[in-house]
């Protein structure tokens, strides 16, 4: 056992370290590269790419799998060779010939969003997303997950989660959804808002948002905050965490929920066991349980009046005149304005799940040929109108507005509103769990909660499925009604419904 | 042929992408990588460069450069195969167990150097530097290069250069060294010279270090300046090519001559032919060549009248209090004051070849076993009295100054002096084959001379060896005579000998 056990380890290490390869060219290139450098690096991922699916693929390891197998073996040895097979399953099933087509489809159907964006003109994007259509359904065909291909592709991201348990669960979220919506439109508490006006100098901003993530327990010493064009966060291992934010003069939030929120990402990064590094189990469970931790630091704290009762006056120590006299009230109305509007990335707490269910709709039915390409953005108004109440003014602030299709990432959207469910239930349970958790946040000490996720789910890794470890920290599988009870409870406060 | 051609480059390409990784790898380590993640990055590296040489010594690659070798080929892939082969050999001769024995010797003398360093105690650091010694013996052997040891490892970083040749030449320039020296300390010049004080705001250090990378020509959508403790330039591709330097607040100096002499480094990288990318032609031809590149800006260009003239008053501009009253010749002075010290790495254009020469006897010496480990601090220090005049305090800013031995480079020094010789020898043709060049530099037009360089060097990547480019180029095999006569020249106006 022992022997066998080294060599794969040693062979998981290399395909960890490969995996960072190809993190650590993504990561330069969308933080510290030069323009030119884009055309051999996309050459050098795809080179790192290959080489992990020729070692992933290697007969060697699936010998070694099948021999372990057959051994008595401890539970992270046993979960890394049934995630290890796993993985290489799905890696064999796909042959070389639509590896490379959907690269190129990808490459291509990414250009032409460019230009139908930029154009408003969706019947450019058009036939690249049929090609990818047929693509993805050779490929979720080939992968035998399931009989359904939506659940196929959905597994890769959320691995374990079933289309039929998904569609119940976004079917019991989107009536209460808008049905809150429709509530939050009619309250006329709206009108006292107050917006941020002045300019917010960047390194001021930026100082105050290290001294967030530093609250957080945020280890800087494994970890950096950079500036990229869409903030991200790359764990290159626990003790090497990378988060991006972008910055407006004109506007503090878009960067401070972009650090908590990806500051999220990365405590549970850095909170994955160091010395599993290197075994498949030492990794996140899943998209949706990766999301669950940057919505709930920035939702359920960034967005709370305890977090703010200790951060308004340091906020305003920072801003003097730019946030004269705004009191916690209004400026807890400033970051939860609730309204519906057409763009995803800038939706409220209460909208975002609308816009995900819109797309986790749509998408299930062009997969299933339910649905045409041709009619996707009448189909597209028709549900943002129905659901939201609004309709965008073209389709680039419309069906265009996403990058995701043109990757090819179809059965991905879901996993952020699982994020959001997944949060409110474990938030629900850190109440009840952590002692005086809302007094700690009141008085700024973040670290009991980091410590308390850290121990029940960042230092899991891959020990547990999703639904194990849901299960196993609140005694339940995963509820929307944690979700729905928490927006219900906090808007109604907010808008007094 | 052409399909055999391009399967071949198909893998130099994935060659070239892997020892990328390494380099980005590498060159985030230095700039980037927050202090934990060291600990997993050694292994990462080790990846790297473990798929490197199981790539480079697969046998289909034999096959191919045995095919390749029967053909009919074009000088462009001719070279490339020749190359790599020359690769291929060296990597298959040595055996796994003494690369990796290599490699962790290399680890234990590198932490023992450090060790040795700060207590200023050689013996601490004497057994691993034996036992590199052993090992190093073994690898000459075993690489069958030439029957001399010194010989075989010096043609890893200046490949074709033959003992006897590099004897020979060290041995010219050595007592134009030390009699250029004993004139220059005797000079009564000397007392003139004025020193730079005050601070320098290290942001507008960097202002300027960029101005000067722009006159260069230095490409910034091709390239970046960042920081690092020991300044290095990495190319990772002709249209990514990354330069450090260190700053000091008391001393401009220390990082503008080093971002102008790494600066010359990336103008190398950057000029190579983006079409050959991937292929073993598109690499220096040698050390000794890509250090020419870096000196001739730095002490050729970098410490003239011609270009303070221009550069001078911008730089008073960019420090006005600090530099009040300086003239071009007290600059000139402070610029090239010439002092015999116990460093190599701060030392001047004239005592720079004898820190090198000291260092390429003694090491040829362990290497044949002329010398004993254990004498090599007493004999250090006898040819510094010697050559130099001086004594060091201690071995810390002796024998124990430089790291490379600790790393394993032996026969590496000697590139450094090389460097000198054939910058002095490009110079000298530059000068006559640009028409104006000196007016040019007055101007502040570095332009000419790059792209002199880059039609001449850069351009030609690995097409010709060192020999075949030096003397393509001037008309003459490589001849201290020019570096010599360029020193003598210019110290002696400077210090009126």
């Amino acid at each position: 056992m022992n022997d066998t056990w080294q060599t794969f380890r040693k062979l998981t290490q290399s395909l960890t370290d490969l995996a960072t390869m190809g993190s650590i060219l993504s990561w330069d290139q969308e933080t510290t590269m030069p323009a030119k450098g884009a055309e051999k690096r996309a050459g050098q991922r795809a080179t790192a790419a290959a080489i992990y699916h020729e070692k992933l693929t290697d007969p060697t390891l699936t010998d070694l799998i099948k021999r372990l197998q057959d051994m008595d073996l401890e539970s992270v040895e046993m979960r890394s060779v049934e995630e290890l097979c796993r993985k290489q399953q799905k890696a064999l099933r796909l042959p070389r010939q639509l590896v490379e087509d959907l690269a190129r489809n990808a490459a291509n159907a990414y250009e032409s969003w460019i230009k139908a964006c930029r154009d408003s003109d969706f019947n450019e994007f058009a036939p690249w997303l049929e090609k990818m259509l047929v693509l993805k359904r050779e490929e979720a065909r080939l992968l035998e997950v399931s009989e359904s291909y939506y659940e196929s592709l959905l597994d890769e991201y959320e691995p374990g989660m079933k289309e039929p348990a998904l569609e119940e669960i976004l079917g019991q979220v989107r009536p209460h959804l808008t049905d809150l919506l429709e509530k939050i439109t009619d309250s006329p508490v709206h009108s006292g808002v107050k917006h941020f006006e002045g300019v917010f100098p960047i390194h001021v901003q930026e100082r105050f948002g290290r001294d967030v993530l530093s609250a957080m327990g945020f280890d800087w010493e494994a970890g950096r905050l950079d500036q990229s064009p869409h903030p991200f966060c790359t764990g290159l291992s626990p003790q090497d965490v990378r988060i991006t934010t972008r910055y407006s003069e004109k506007d503090f939030s878009v960067a401070l929920f972009g650090i908590i929120h990806e500051g999220g990402h990365a405590l549970y990064e850095q909170g994955l066991d160091p010395a599993h590094h290197g075994l498949p189990v030492c990794e996140a469970i899943s998209l949706g349980v990766h999301e669950s931790q940057s919505r709930l630091w920035e939702n359920h704290v960034g967005r709370s009046p305890e977090f703010w009762t200790h951060w308004l006056p340091r906020l305003k120590e920072a801003f003097p005149d730019q946030l004269e006299g705004i009191s916690l009230d209004d400026f807890m109305f400033s970051v939860n304005l609730v309204e519906a509007s057409p763009v995803r990335v800038t939706a409220d707490e209460v909208t975002y799940g609308l816009h995900i269910i819109i797309r986790f709709e749509l998408e299930k039915a062009l997969l299933n040929r339910e649905l045409e390409v041709r009619s996707l953005p009448t189909e597209w108004n028709r549900r943002m109108e129905s659901y939201l109440g609004i309709k965008p003014k073209h389709d680039a602030e419309g069906v265009l507005q996403d990058v995701h299709w043109s990757h090819g990432l179809i059965g991905y959207f879901p996993t952020y509103l699982l994020g959001n469910l997944y949060a409110a239930q474990l938030m629900d349970q850190a109440a009840k769990s952590v002692p005086e958790l809302g007094s700690h946040i009141t008085n700024g000490n973040l670290i009991p909660l980091r410590e308390w996720l850290r121990t029940n789910v960042h230092r899991i890794g891959k020990l547990l499925s999703a639904e194990e470890m849901i299960s196993k920290i609140t005694g339940k599988s995963l509820n929307p009604d944690y979700f729905i009870h928490y927006l219900e409870t906090k808007f109604g406060e907010l808008y007094e419904l």
